[in-house]
Order: structure tokens, then sequence, then C-alpha cells
């Protein structure tokens, strides 16, 4: 069996999730949204489709940078993590047996034991299941929520996630997979000598440990991370097993996936145990004209404003102040989230701000994929194929109905061309992630 | 209808409760430890006896003040909260549908935006059923997982945890119970005129939100506390709705139930909104000399050592230094956690070290209850009269074994006599506790 296809569906616990008005569109579940039967639903379909996991994208503020309000968020239901990921991906470990299950936490809003015991945690519930998608977190909004002033600066704060991250690999190793004796007649519960502190001491972070937890299905979960600066590429090759990225063509992504893998490779890791998967926004018809009409009214629905107001939090920039209507070629933006800010300059001369902001409006700047069952699969293949990606993030359009198209239409067609599993073959979400 | 009881269930995610030794017991699931199905039987049972709720207790660390090595803990299976509370309330939220379900969080370890976030998510999963069991943490080890040197001293702790539950309520508040609107037609999602910023500046604690969760069905979790010194009742006296509490005999239940219901009263708040619930070891036998054995039988598996070393760590000193066979009359033994320092110091005369590491071997100090359905019934009933608690909480010898048999044969004993709920009355926990 040759290099297979992996897949990952986009989660947020809100009303809007890639496209801004999808909860307006009536065969979203969007007003469902606080409901863990909308989750757990969500969870048997991408099982159904062999899926390898989902995620909970985390971010722990409203958006309010543009204008210095959250007036748009609320006022048109804009991208907000409503409730705790972990709980949820609990909830959904219970209704399922095989798709992982990840959670974005921040390493610059939680203290490395929390984290190591929350993951060990889940995958210990769900039988070795759990994933940690690892982000800095990339807004001062945030860090206040937290009682801080700011965050670390960039460059820091992935100096400080590498000590998190080693901090966890401590705790998460500080029970040996032998340490359970449970001998119930001589009364030996374990064996103290499989047990050890962590005693991690970093620049920035301290942990003592043992953790309390024992050694989980999977040791520790499988790690995710999006970065896509250079010390976020840095970051990834020692790190990554999922790579998620946002690139909107097909040459960014083949320079992407070449990148990555030469240096999760130069890292001394195997460059297959990394699978890069960029973000891919999909509307299905049963003929291309079906899907382009029903991508139009989709699209028809999401908010500019609303676009606007969460690409100004994305980036960091407070973007109400400048004109709509100018080319963004002639505007002067920096700093911020690199990723998404290169996409957005990279959209073309005539291209304004209100088109970009319409554009994050409905696919958060990831790649629409429109049309028949068959043109998805041949898409999907041929960059599957021409190395550009290990397989792709689907982000549905409206929720559950995207996942549940392309799960009945799109997936029996990979399976038959022999690039997609017909059934989970690993017990762990690692095990299939490899496999 | 009168004064009715009320009954939590004391629930620890590990393989020993407050009887060390229940794990080697024959029916207890105590190998079963890390399975959310364990937990989710004992959601069912407590739910099916109508009990207002249960609770986590959650410490985080592994015991090691005893001899500065964590091998008693490991080798005999000590008390060791091996997996995220919250995570497990969320599996046990969707197989019931009334019970509360209560999680300790130290306001120590956790910011109040996590902290609040937890809870409100929980509260929206379970339909109105969260409860936080507040503490503030009673030994530096957690400290040192958390990367500090030790705690704030004790007095300090609790004003910090004012904060922090002061901030909590500012985050829960953030949300109008009329923000949502969720008209798909005009693409309205929210009014934002009703939410708002925490801006919660304190001596300890900031915070600025607001959160990014809806109103929950409760508005804010059930607040529960355990506090037994004077600055711990002044605490629980301004925010607890449950009070846990180790009392040895029923002339101590009654001055701490008068005591703390007065606090209450002169807080401003209605006493009958605070409900003091002790903790009680429940063993129940068809005749008392069937009791008596089997709680010989189950004293007989646990082990004082062990008792001593999770003693030293709960009152945060060394015991291993300290002769096993002096009356605790002659030693000198002070600092720690006061409550169950005083129990241990109030056992008499004659009672050396050794004694007290068996008691809390097999109860973590708090009493004993052996006897017939009939005569527990009795007892519970009188204590309740008396006005020395509004219940308990009921902690199993083995488990699920001693909440089956509770629900079994004691409850419908209190149905009988009018004291107790037939069937819950509330939606909510609290709309249950106050019934």
């Amino acid at each position: 069996m040759g290099r297979q296809l992996h897949f990952v569906g986009y989660c947020t616990i809100g009303p809007s999730w890639h496209n801004n008005g999808s909860w307006r569109h009536d065969e979203s579940d969007g007003t469902d949204f606080l409901s863990p039967g909308r989750y757990e639903n969500i969870a048997r379909i991408l099982e159904a489709g062999k899926f390898d996991g989902l995620f909970f994208v985390d971010v722990q503020t409203l958006y309010d940078t543009y204008g210095g309000v959250i007036d748009p968020c609320i006022r048109y239901g804009g991208h907000m993590c409503m409730l705790d990921p972990m709980q949820m991906l609990t909830a959904m470990a219970r209704v399922t047996d095989r798709i992982g299950l990840s959670a974005t936490m921040s390493t610059s809003l939680y203290h490395p034991f929390h984290i190591a015991r929350a993951f060990a945690s889940l995958d210990h519930i769900s039988g070795g299941r759990a994933a940690w998608n690892i982000v800095t977190s990339a807004t001062d909004r945030e860090a206040q929520n937290y009682g801080m002033d700011r965050l670390l600066d960039k460059a820091q704060r992935y100096d400080h996630a590498d000590e998190v991250v080693e901090a966890c690999t401590a705790l998460w190793s500080s029970w040996g997979p032998d340490a359970l004796v449970l001998d119930r007649q001589a009364g030996v519960f374990g064996d103290p000598s499989k047990v050890r502190y962590a005693n991690y001491a970093g620049k920035y972070v301290r942990t003592r440990g043992p953790l309390m937890t024992p050694h989980s299905p999977q040791g520790s979960p499988v790690l995710m991370q999006a970065g896509s600066s250079d010390r976020g590429r840095q970051f990834a090759a020692r790190w990554a097993e999922i790579v998620f990225t946002l690139q909107n063509n097909r040459a960014d992504m083949q320079a992407f996936y070449r990148d990555v893998k030469d240096r999760v490779s130069n890292a001394g890791r195997d460059p297959s145990h990394c699978a890069i998967l960029p973000a891919t926004d999909i509307v299905i018809g049963e003929t291309e004209s079906i899907a382009r009409e029903r991508a139009d009214y989709i699209d028809s629905l999401a908010n500019a404003e609303l676009g606007l107001s969460e690409m100004s939090n994305h980036i960091g920039i407070d973007l109400s102040g400048f004109p709509m209507d100018q080319p963004l070629s002639e505007m002067e933006i920096t700093q911020g989230a690199r990723g998404v800010f290169d996409i957005i300059m990279s959209g073309g001369k005539g291209k304004t701000l209100r088109d970009a902001g319409h554009q994050y409006a409905t696919t958060q700047m990831s790649p629409q994929l429109i049309g028949t069952p068959m043109m998805i699969a041949d898409h999907i293949h041929e960059l599957f194929e021409a190395e550009a990606c290990d397989g792709f993030v689907i982000c549905p359009s409206i929720t559950p109905g995207s996942f549940y198209q392309f799960v009945k239409s799109v997936v029996p067609e990979l399976q038959r061309r022999g690039i997609y599993r017909r059934d989970y073959t690993g017990r762990t979400f690692r095990e299939n992630l490899r496999s």
C-alpha cells in the first residue's frame, strides 16, 4: 500500500467556523452551538469517514481589535471559542472509538503541569487518541484575560514554548509504562522505582513532578502545530507530528511542504512522521454549477465587516482605520501574525481591504475548493501526488453538512483510488497517522 | 414538605478513596480506576439514589511528605488524583440528567479566567449542574509542580481566593442572560450591549474579560467549600452553598453547624442556602454483625503506613520522624491543615500515631457509620433533626459497592420517613439543593 492521505476536521465550539455566516444557513446546526450533541454528531460523522482526527481551535478572547469594540463579533456571530475544548473532546471520545481528538492549548496561558495532565488524562479517557495543537497565542488580549499586560515577544514565545514542551515531555515520562503492579492479594499497587520526578528547570519554566497520571496509551499526545514563520517552522521541525498550514496555491504548498520536511529531517526525525495538512474549505454540489451556486449562496451569508474585525484580531492590527477600497499593495501594514498577513498581501495588485475582509469572512484565507465530488477528489489527489501536502485539514463551509457531504461523496472516491484508508488500521491516533 | 436531607457523593479519580485499601476489595472496581466507564457507572448509581450531587477531590501532587519519598503512595496505592476531574465530569454529565457535578479547582494553581470558563462550560454541557469545590491548596508540593517555590501563607491564600471568586463572578456575569438574539434571517447573532468587560483588578488578581462563554443555565456554578479554620469559615460564610466538613462526633457537628449558619446569616445570606454536609464513611450489612465483620475485613485491607504518609501530606508535617507508639497527647506537632489536625489530636489520651495512621487509612478521619440500613437511617435522621447537619457527603468504603448499597437500602427508608426526595424537583443543581 502506497502513501496514504490524512484528514483532520477543523472544529470550533461556537456559531461560526471558517465561514462566519455558516450559523445562518438552514442546514447548519448553527444555533445548537452550546450543545454537546452537536459535537458528538460531528465526531461520529468524521469517524464514519475514517478521518485521522479532528481538532478544536481555541482563542481565549473575544475579538475587539477592530475599532476597539467587541460589537461586530457579538452582533454578527464571529469566531468565539465558547466552551472548554478538553471537556468537549471527552464527550466526543465517549461516542467514538478511533478518531484522534485534538485541542488547542496555549503555552503562554497554561503551565506545563496543567497541559501535561490534561492531555495525559484525555489520552486515557479516549484510549490513546489525544493530540495537542500547540499555540503560543498571538494577541495581548488573551494575556490580559489571564492577568498579564502582554505576551512575550514572538521569538521569546517560541523559546518559552520549547521549554513548555520539554517540561511536558519530562512529565509524560514520569511514570514508566510498567509502573502499575495491581496485585490485590499482596496489596502492591505500583513499583515506586518506575516513577520519577520531572525536576525540570528551564529559563522560563519549572516543574517538579511527577505527574499523578500513569503512563497513557500513547505515552504522550500527538503534537500539532501551525507556525509559518521561520521560527515557527523550526519549532515544528522539532516537535510537530501534524503541521496545519494556510497556503493559498499549489506552488506555495509545495514550497512549504519541502521546506518543513527538510527541516524535520535535519532535526533528526523521520519526515514521514510529520504530516503536512493545509486547510481547505470545501463546497460540494452534484454538478459544478450547483456547487458554484451553493458557494455563492453560502458566501452571501458571510459578513465582510465581521471578517475584517476577525482579521484585525488575527494579525494584531486595527484595520478599522484603513481605507476599505484602496488596493492593499499601496498600504503600509506591518507586524502581526505572519502567516495570514502574507496571504492577505499576496492577493494581487488590485485587491482591497474589503476584498480581503470578505475572503476572511468566508474562508479565513484558506483556499475554497468548490465542485463535484469527482472534481474535489481529483484536486486532492493531484496535490497529494505532487507532494504539496499529506492530506488536508477540512474546514466545513456549513456544519455539519459539509463534513457529511465530504464523507459520503468524496471519501469513497479517494478510497476507490487506493490513496485513503477504508478502515482504521491502528489503535491510537499516532498509529493511524503513521500508517 | 419539611426540611429535606441532601447527599453528595465523594469521588476521586484513582485507586483509593476514603479507605486506602478499597482498591484491593474484590467487589470494588479498584483496578478500573482509569476508565471513564467506572465513573459513569457511579454517576448513574448516585442519580438513581436522587443524590444532589457528586464531587471530585483534586490534589495536584503525589504524596511525598512522609520520609520525603513517594514510595508508600505508589507501592500501596494511595490517594492520587490521576485524571482531570473536569474531563471526567463531562463524561458523567452525558449519561445523567439531574445529578449535580462538582470538581475541586485550586485558586492557588489556576487563574480565574480558566476557572470561570471551565465551570461555565461544564454548566452548559451538563444543562445547569456544575459546581466548583473551592480550595486554596494546602501543600507547597502543588505549588512546585506549578513552578512556584511555595504557596502564599494561609491567611493570604484566603484573601487571594476571595479575589479569585470575585473575578470569576465578574466573568460569569459578563454575558447577560438575554444576550443571544439568533436571528438567522437578519444575520443578527447577539446584542453587544448585553456583553461587558469584567475589568477586575484586585491586589492579587486581574482579568479583562469578557468571557467567551454565553450566560450558562445556572448563571454561575454552585460553590462548595471545606474550610474549618476561622478564616475558612468566614470564606464559606461569604461564598459557600455547600460546606463539606470533617467532624467526628455529634457535639462537634452541632457546634460547627450553628457557627457556620450564624456566619452565613451575618454575611447577609439566607442560611438555608448553605447546606452543611459532614463526611461519613459507611459500611452496610444485612445484620449488625455482618456490617461489623465487613467493616473489619475492609479495614484489614488498609495500610497504616500509607495512612500516615497521607496524613503527613495533608497536615504538611513529615510524621516519619515521630515515635509511632507514643500517645499523641505527649507529642508536639503544630502547623499544617487545621481541620484534620484537630481531629487527630482529639482522639483521647491514649491514642498513638499508629492509631491515627490506621484511622486515616480507613476513613481519612471522617466518622465510620457501620450497621444495618435501618440503623444508618436512624443515625442520619437523628443528626439531621438535631441540626448537626443538612445531610452528608457519603464516602464509600468500597467503590461502587458502598454507594450501591446505600442507594438500594438506606435511601428508600429515608424517603419513607419523608425527609428525602423521591425524585428531583429542580432542573439545576442549585434548584435541587434549595428544595
